[in-house]
């Protein structure tokens, strides 16, 4: 349903006051975000108010080589995007950034979020003629955006105007001419923080990893609401913070347990932390009798971590993933399907054999996968297995860019959890306990968290219409 | 100046009341209209309202593979474009069709043609908040229509509508989910024409080589200022005639001299006739005194047959062509651009050497090419040289689409004829005599030709205003 | 049968006292020599003893490009090759030159030719333990020049030694660190000859097209039997003249009537003209009422010209071909493959309408492309059509190369003439009686021709045992 | 010197009795062995005698598709390689498994190592007229497999016999048309091990990871000296141990410290744990007060549980890799390579800020790395670093396969311990003392290791000649 506007991305901008390869720094930026979207990725280069971009279908470092970097040459800001490879809906024109030709000239934008009043602004814009080129939130904002500039002095202005119009999750990134302009929605839904390189640069990103991976230090996280204007004429940097303190925070809880990379921070908190805190009190909650406690790599090794140190049973590595699986696969066969897990992980018997274990991992959607896994370690010899999960169970959609599209599909919409721990073959299943989420950062690190896919309770009005276009439908209908 | 909106194109569609494979069809289509350009390709499916596209940069054959033909699938309905190679434009987002969501669905657009009014046309939608992603006139004219739909009770009354603004050379075709329109502008500027299959398919192309190449009988050319309706929801087929008979007819005449396939017929005439008569008429305007009659391949050659009837010398073949030069060639190096013409080209000794030869051309731009060709037939032995030009010489720009940039690199417009000879090396220079343009398609097939670039008198007025935005001026400086 | 030892290519091979951009040289002269291999490519460039080679599938144009050229670098010899494309041979391994490294250093090699006694040879050097990694003649030749190298003072002294074992068609280039080496079967049944560039560069090619498009003019053929040898350590060019004379001269006649460029001239006469004489000596042996005379493209148009000088009837273009179709083409659906003639050729309608045409086509083999052009006119409006061939019937198998594989797929086998003219749809039809093959070409211009497949008459043995690879023939019946 | 025939990579085969999709099973038990060779792969299928193979440059997700995976179809056996990039010798030639014909029909060879006496055979070779396609072991290998076949009366008797001129480290398998034989050298330098699937094929693998990878079970290692032999004709399985306990086994310890995946199980002992054993025996040796131990992902986190294990100091996650990093990047600029080690890693600051740590990597090469990743860690704060290498110092060449070329880059054979510890910025550095190498597995799994490059003490004679070739040479001074 909101499917097809789904929006995880992860968005990167660079600003400076002199020409600077900010093509290649965006790229690196990029590369760093790349977990948050594999579908498609996009770079845009201001070079003293002339845009030049490169956007395709594939990872980084597929859709950028040398000869492409150098192309898009030097200029004082850049913007760039990673998009999330959503099943089906891989639609060139969907790439970002946007860039659009207006009356005051180009404009590009990278957002990460989605609107629930999508369908409401798009009738509205459609009524006023307005003609769509993608089925992205972004467009939207554009024409937004855009239709404010027509009565506004500032393109900031502008921006601020349109905020008032969007409901829902966005962290955005615009790009005029003269200015590098980043938003995020009143509650602060998704992560945008911001940083400095040694050579006076200024970095936006998703995440704190992308300031890292270009040498910059991170200053601090946009907040929730805030504008930010780096503004190339004046050279001087403006927040405008009408939208602060509207509403609650409400930051996406779901970063900080599976999004996010574990070295980035967020709202002033270590991901890394929070995960070691997850599994911390896993252990206090669902503690067990092991020999061993083993993380499913990548995303439960933190957790695990903090599951033996609390729990004193030792950690141990007891699963390898190929590392080279981290790309598009070629279809495999039935049989193979059914091996993938097989593929992608493998057990190291010497370390799980007649051993007890606690296995953490950090969700189940719909245990296929988890069974497949216990499978792996009973074959290998494991005699008990222990589930530790370092986040509640899955209870309910998410309408603002995570990929749960049905409650069917959730093992735990469908069964208890001695159920569950049954079907997916294991001795004890623990879940996180839903009031720890709130604690997984320290008190006034974060104000709020968005844990509507855990409890059912949303920060926002549930999406008030679907966009209704009979021949997207028939278009899914056929697929 | 105007090159920047350059859209010398072909296009092509096909409509049918059942589901066929139109996909595959639009293939051979587009492939029969390779020649009009080279730079960028793709088609579109209607499916019973739902619409599946593929575009790229590159020729057919290189763009799409059996994959992509299959991926697009069967329907009822499909348009196709290629677009002309102008260096520096490529850019990836004009690539055509244009297919854009409204508040009606989806609508694909496929457009030959150069609007004088773009600069004001597209000022005017800036001013009502549109945005534009491509440089395109077919994004202008896609807003006028949609603009029209939202007070229209139909599509087609859109179109009429839209069409009061247009002013300029335009041939298009517009895909909505249940209709095919094709329309051509009230001077019939640019070729377009429809046929039938064998299987009760209709077929609309810019000329009739496509039509011939699907197995389509030509009905006949779309009238100056008609739209054609075929209607997919009550099988109708309308021709709305508001446009039509409201302005001369001025066809663009480098159509039957230069662009179009030979073995197309524009207006109810043969390009081949036409070209054969331009040869007869040369023979009678520039007598020459000679063994032998040859043509350059490929458009020198029907001219030339024409000359040796009329004039009884013998017509030969003393120039081969390197048959595989039709694509992207790699970037040769000084020496080699400067053999280019023999790379491409080949005299035949035996046939040249010792001989006076009368040698047929279609036209004289800049005189360098011509140059190397008479050089390398003097190498091989040429005794004597009448060069014979199938068209007047080119003494001013053309506004709607032909990619002729600047007065200064005519040599018609820094040399006489006499000193033009000499300059490219002939022992005699003939060009066709202005007059001659009417008389090369009989009385009654076609109502009136646009010479300007032969002339200098315009069918239209000159664009009105230039399109301002210092960016790009500032992109094309840059370059 | 013989099909798995086909190789009929196009070779070129450039040799200077100084370095020079060999590889673009050689560039372009495989682009002149694209029509006779479009399967692969390849070129070897010797860099004062340092060989550096890139060849892959596909035609020159898609598988160099600048990059790879400039990678190639400068040198003072290089070779190059193109491969006939014959379906499901297309093995990456039999690309060529070949280069190999044995005792003395590198060597590599070049061939356009067909042994028959393929199979004795290599069974030979089997048991001698010798490794294959190709199934391509060429493999063979280098063990058998490599073993005489072992007791050779030089390498030509091998190569004339290898000579000695060689039975059948081929004509290739050997490059040794210092020497680039060109040879000739003793009946010449391959062309090769060989110019000189303005900069003191000398070109050997299988055609002298090639010699013209770098600019090279034609010294002469290599003489059947011939050794040429360039030294680059002596600068000196020599001529191994033991294998001339030896043998009677049995040029493939088919060259001049189809496979070579007519641009090129071999064994010192035109093959445009060759072709011409075919259409004069048509028009004498099979006159014909007509109103004009059409040549099918490409390969017909030289005999046309002859006819209609002969006869007195017009010359004229009836019909176009697409010039885009000379690559691949996406596999069509069988309804596309039975419109496949359509798609390569369309008639002019007013140049054929209610006429009576001589059509002149270059050969006839199964039948079935005769049959649907026939149709093409009969639907333009044709009244009558004499189709003239401009060579006689085939009716035997070709050893040497050319791909005629079964007598069964040969239409002059199965049907007399008359039988063929209403198979094929014409109201007449005359083949050019094979005793005028010999007079194609002026008396002293060529020795003599092998006319095999148009006499059963072979100028060697036939080939004594056929290879037998019982996993190769599984091979070809799996598929 | 020995670079040019460096070959370090992964072979794969499989043998069942009945057709089965050998190609996919190839396919995935390459994509385990990726780690062993990222520059070229290759699958050939063995489909009852006739043989399909692909093989080209790059990682075996890039290589192949679905549809080439088809198009090698099933069989009853198939052989896979991967093979190692070193810089500057990506030759596609290389590639393996190399196929050749020879008297007895096809053998496809897929080899793992490096022989001593390359030069010594191959010069051998060239002397009896062999002529090389590639400048790998592998075509030596054939070559002297095939001339023993023809005295032989079976393929595994010439390859025993064959064994017998090899010197040097070596895995290989081969195919012939009805058989696949695996042989490991007497020294057993590099591993080879096989099992069983569920369904009764048999897998033959360089690493146990991927016979798990391809759901079989691993049997047993290959013994150093052993033939193993899957007879497709008589459906045995026959070990051949004329080689066996020749010699002293010396296998790679370096297999077990970095190239072996740490899930994969070399002469029956677990790789992870014999790392863990590496890591335990370090903090014995190396003792130190810290905080917390953190790994140096991937290979450094097997060693790092087994310190903190030994010490009792918390084990941490202090480094986080990007997971996109296992393929080619683009060409930085000089400021990014720079930073590459910052792309590739990030600390995460909570985790080390503050903090005394112990470091655990497996080895310093040159140290430039070691004190990049020291920086990134005093950047984000750490107090005290104690860096701890589970491996000795490197302070001699290889010859049998590891791509170290030269002892100048060495920093241990340039500087000691302590001047190490100040280059690269640690409070101090400890390396695996030699005398534990011999303890990294349990007494009685491994009968001797190879620890030349630590100590200096070879198992063989030293390469007794170098291959002259003055034209490689010459080639290597270009580039």
């Amino acid at each position: 349903m909101y499917g097809s506007i789904h929006e995880e991305c992860g968005v990167f901008g660079v600003y400076g006051t002199e020409p600077s390869p900010v093509a290649m720094t965006t790229y690196y930026g990029l590369f760093a975000l790349q977990h948050r979207g594999q579908e498609s990725c996009g770079i845009v280069v201001n070079d003293d108010g002339v845009f030049r971009s490169y956007k395709d279908m594939g990872i980084v470092n597929d859709v950028f080589n040398s000869d492409i970097i150098e192309s898009l040459g030097t200029g004082n800001m850049a913007v760039g995007h990673v998009r999330y490879g959503k099943s089906g809906s891989n639609n060139r024109n969907n790439a970002q950034p946007l860039v659009v030709n207006h009356i005051k000239g180009h404009l590009a934008l990278a957002n990460n979020g989605t609107l629930i009043n999508f369908a409401e602004l798009k009738r509205e814009q459609e009524m006023n003629g307005c003609i769509f080129h993608t089925t992205s939130n972004t467009e939207i904002i554009s024409y937004l955006v855009i239709k404010e500039r027509l009565t506004s002095a500032t393109i900031e202005e502008a921006v601020c105007k349109a905020m008032g119009r969007l409901e829902g999750a966005y962290a955005f990134l615009i790009m005029s001419p003269q200015k590098l302009i980043a938003a995020r929605d009143p509650r602060g839904m998704k992560p945008l923080c911001y940083g400095l390189t040694d050579d006076g640069r200024y970095i936006v990103a998703s995440e704190s990893c992308a300031l890292n991976a270009v040498g910059a230090k991170l200053i601090r996280d946009i907040e929730p609401g805030e504008i930010l204007v780096f503004n190339g004429k004046t050279k001087t940097i403006d927040s405008i913070r009408e939208h602060c303190n509207q509403k609650p925070q409400a930051t996406c809880i779901f970063e900080h347990i599976y999004t996010a990379r574990p070295d980035s921070c967020i709202d002033g908190y270590s991901v890394h932390r929070a995960r070691e805190n997850a599994g911390k009190f896993l252990a206090q909650q669902h503690p067990a009798q092991a020999d061993i406690v083993i993380g499913v790599p990548d995303s439960g090794l933190d957790a695990a971590v903090g599951y033996a140190k609390e729990s004193g049973i030792p950690y141990g590595i007891g699963l390898i993933k190929n590392k080279y699986i981290g790309r598009t696969f070629i279809a495999p066969g039935q049989q193979a399907r059914e091996n993938l897990v097989k593929i992608k992980l493998n057990a190291i018997t010497e370390v799980v054999k007649d051993k007890s274990i606690v296995l953490i991992d950090d969700s189940i959607v719909r245990g296929t996968t988890s069974k497949k896994l216990v499978k792996l370690l009973r074959d290998a010899g494991a005699r008990e297995i222990h589930m530790r999960i370092s986040s509640p169970p899955f209870v309910d959609l998410c309408y603002y860019g995570t990929d749960i599209s049905s409650k069917e599909k959730l093992i735990a919409c469908q069964h208890t959890v001695e159920e569950t721990a049954k079907i997916i073959g294991v001795d004890s299943l623990g879940y996180l306990n839903v009031d720890s989420l709130d604690k997984l950062t320290p008190e006034g690190k974060c104000k709020g968290f968005c844990k509507a896919c855990f409890t059912g309770v949303y920060p926002t009005e549930a999406p008030k219409q679907e966009y209704d276009n009979r021949f997207d439908k028939k278009l899914s209908e056929k697929k």
